[in-house]
C-alpha cells in the first residue's frame, strides 16, 4: 500500500492512463504481478475501446479513480503459464473481458456466473485479490488467473475479436437468457453501436429475424447490405414506428443515453421482452399499464461468466462472427474518445497495441 | 344502437350504476340477451368489490362511459343454459371475472390467453359483440357464453370466493407464469390490500416463504398470525429495508399509487424480478444500474386466461384459500367506495347482492 504503481509488482508493465477527470490519456509506468500457480502472462496485441472506457474516464459513473487504465477487451498472446494451469500454453491465442476474479464461494460463481457475483473484480479501476488496484488492456501485457482468460477461435482475426470480450458477451448472453436464440424469433435492435451491431450479427446467427431501431437513417443501407438485418426502422419516424406495432418477440435495448421507453413497449408483442444493456445515469420513465395489459417485461443483463464468454466466442468461431472495426494505433486514443462521444465510428474502435505502443 | 339499456335487450336487468364522474352509484334499470345457445345465465349472490372498479367510476382511467355498472368478481347460481352448454347446468354454483369475451381466433386465445387478446372484452365498461355495452356485477343477474363461466369449487363460500375471481387470478398468474410458485422461492408481496393478501394466501400455499413489504407497521400482527406470511418489512424503516437486502426471488407489486421502485430492486436477488400488477396512473422511475447489474427484470401481469382461472379457482378449493372479506348490504356501496379510497377494509369488501338489491 502507497506505493508509486511501477513499484507495486516485480513486473514492469506500461500503458496509457487518465490522471484526472479530463479523461485526456497520456503514457503511464506501472507494474503487474508475477505469474502465480494459476496464472496466464500474456503479451497484449489488440484492445477494444468500450463505450464504458469513456464513462469511466471521465468518471461519469462517480466511481473512478486515477491513475484509471481503461480496456476490457483485450486479446493477445501467451507469454508465460503457471505450474497449475491447465488449460493454456505459451503461445495461445488469448484474451480478457471485462473481468479478473471474482469470490468463487457464492451462489453466482458456482453457476458459473462470476459476473453477478458482489466480489467480482473488474478488469481496471477494481481492486484486487491483493489489495492493487487493477489495471486494463491499454497497456503492453496482462496477467490473470486461468479462470478469466478466454481462448480465441482460430479462425477468428485477434483485432476483430477483442470486441466480442465484453460488446460480444453482453449481447449473446441475454440473447440466450431471454430466449431469444431460437430461429425466428423477432429480435430488434436499439442502438446501431459497438454492442448494437454485434447483437444483429449474434442474432442472425440463431436464425432470428431482426429489425433494427435507430435515429439514423443513414445506417440503413449497411445494416442491411452489410450486417444482415431484415429490416430498419427509424425511430423518429411515426408511420414505420407504428407499422411495427406489436411485432417483436423481444429487443436488445443498447442505448446508454436517457431514451423513451414507450415507443419501444408498443413494438413488442404480448409478453415480449426489452433487454437493456446499455446504462442511462439517469431513470428512464416506465409507464405500468403497457408493461400489465401485454405482459411484458423490462429487463437488464450485465457482460456474462467465463463459461459461457467461452461458449460465445466459439459460436463467434463456428459462424464466422466478427465485429466491424476501425484499428487504430496507440496515440490516436485521445482523439478516437472524441469521435467515440460523437459516436462517429463504425462500429468499434480496436488498439492495435501490439504495434503502436511504445516503451518510454 | 341509440336505445335506452332497459329497451336494448329483452330480459329486464337490475343494479347499481355511476351516471357521472362522481361516481356516486344507484340504482340503475337495463337489460341483458336472452340466453343464447352457448350462455349460461345465473343469479348473482355475491359481487366484490375491486380498486379498478373505484378507477373506472371516477373515470381515472380515461376510458369510462356512463352510465357505468361495475363488478367483475360476480358469483352465484345457474339460472338457465343454453342447448349447446356442455359444462353447466341449473342450479350450478358459477362465477364471471374480468371478462366475458375475445376474438377466439389470435394467437392468445389460441393459447389461453384471452386476456391478453386485443379484443378482449371486459365484463363492465366494454363493448360486447352486439355493439351494446357490458354491465358488471352490481347487479341481479348475468348472462355469459359457458366459456367465461367459472366454476366454483363445492368447499369454498360463496362470498368468499368472489375475490378470487379477480384479485386471485391476478396474483396467481404471475406466480405461476415467472417462476415464483416453487417450494423454498422467497417472494415478497408489497401492499396488503385485495390483491396483496391474495397472493400471500396462494404463494403460502405454494411452499414459498414470503415477506410483505407494507407501509402500515399496523399489519403486522395479522399478516403473520391471520394470513401465514414469514415477515413482515416496514418500507419505511431503513433498518428494516437494509436487513433484507438481496433475499427475494420475486416481487409481487400490488400498489396503484405511484412509489418507488429502487428499494423493491435492492431487496432482490440477482435475476429477481418484480411483478407489477397493480396500475399507477403516472409512470414510475426506473433506474437501469441496478436492473443490469443483478439481471432484474421489472414485468407486468393482467389477471389470467379462463382455463388458468378455472385452475386457480380449483387450486383454492384443495387449498382451502379464501380471501377476507367484509360482506356489506348493497346499500353500503358507496360508503365501502369512500372507504376503499383511504385503504380501509381487510381486505375486501364483498357485497350481499342476493340478499339485499331490491328491486325498484
Amino acid at each position: 500500500m502507497g506505493k508509486a504503481p511501477e513499484e507495486e509488482h516485480p513486473v514492469k508493465a506500461f500503458g496509457w492512463a487518465a490522471r484526472d477527470t479530463s479523461g485526456v490519456l497520456s503514457p503511464f509506468k506501472f507494474s503487474r504481478r508475477v505469474t502465480g500457480d494459476e496464472d496466464v502472462r500474456f503479451k497484449i496485441l489488440y484492445c477494444g475501446i468500450c463505450h464504458s472506457d469513456l464513462h469511466s474516464l471521465k468518471n461519469e459513473w462517480g466511481n473512478s479513480t486515477y491513475p484509471l487504465l481503461p480496456g476490457h477487451e483485450v486479446v493477445g498472446v501467451v507469454t508465460e503459464v503457471g505450474s497449475k494451469v491447465q488449460k493454456y500454453k505459451v503461445g495461445d491465442r488469448v484474451g480478457v473481458g471485462c473481468m479478473v476474479g471474482a469470490c468463487h464461494t457464492c451462489e453466482n460463481c458456482e453457476n458459473n456466473l462470476e459476473n453477478y457475483c458482489p466480489k467480482m473484480i473488474l478488469t481496471y479501476n477494481s481492486v484486487n485479490y491483493d489489495g492493487t488496484k487493477t489495471y486494463g488492456g491499454y497497456s503492453d501485457h496482462m496477467v490473470a488467473n486461468e479462470r478469466y482468460i478466454v481462448r480465441i477461435p482460430d479462425n477468428l482475426p485477434l483485432d476483430a475479436a477483442a470486441p466480442l470480450l465484453c460488446a460480444g458477451i453482453t449481447t449473446y448472453s441475454p440473447l440466450r437468457y431471454y430466449g431469444l436464440d431460437k430461429p425466428g424469433t423477432k429480435v430488434g435492435v436499439v442502438g446501431l453501436g459497438g454492442l448494437g451491431h454485434v447483437a444483429v450479427k449474434f442474432a442472425k446467427a440463431f436464425g432470428a429475424i431482426v429489425t433494427i431501431i435507430s435515429t439514423s437513417p443513414s445506417k440503413k443501407q449497411e445494416a442491411i447490405e452489410v450486417l444482415g438485418a431484415d429490416s430498419f426502422i427509424v425511430s423518429t419516424n411515426p408511420d414505420e414506428m407504428q407499422a411495427a406495432m406489436g411485432t417483436l418477440d423481444g429487443i436488445i435495448d443498447t442505448v446508454s443515453a436517457v431514451h423513451a421507453l414507450v415507443p419501444l413497449l408498443f413494438l413488442l408483442k404480448s409478453h415480449g421482452k426489452i433487454i437493456m444493456v446499455g446504462a442511462p445515469d439517469k431513470p428512464l420513465e416506465l409507464p405500468v399499464f403497457p408493461l400489465i395489459i401485454g405482459r411484458k417485461t423490462i429487463a437488464g443483463s450485465c457482460i456474462g461468466g467465463m463459461k459461457e464468454t467461452q461458449e460465445m466466442i466459439d459460436f463467434a468461431g463456428k459462424h464466422n462472427i466478427s465485429p466491424l472495426i476501425e484499428v487504430i494505433p496507440m496515440d490516436y486514443v485521445n482523439t478516437a474518445i472524441e469521435r467515440l462521444i460523437k459516436a462517429d465510428v463504425k462500429y468499434r474502435f480496436v488498439l492495435d497495441v501490439g504495434n503502436t505502443l511504445k516503451a518510454a
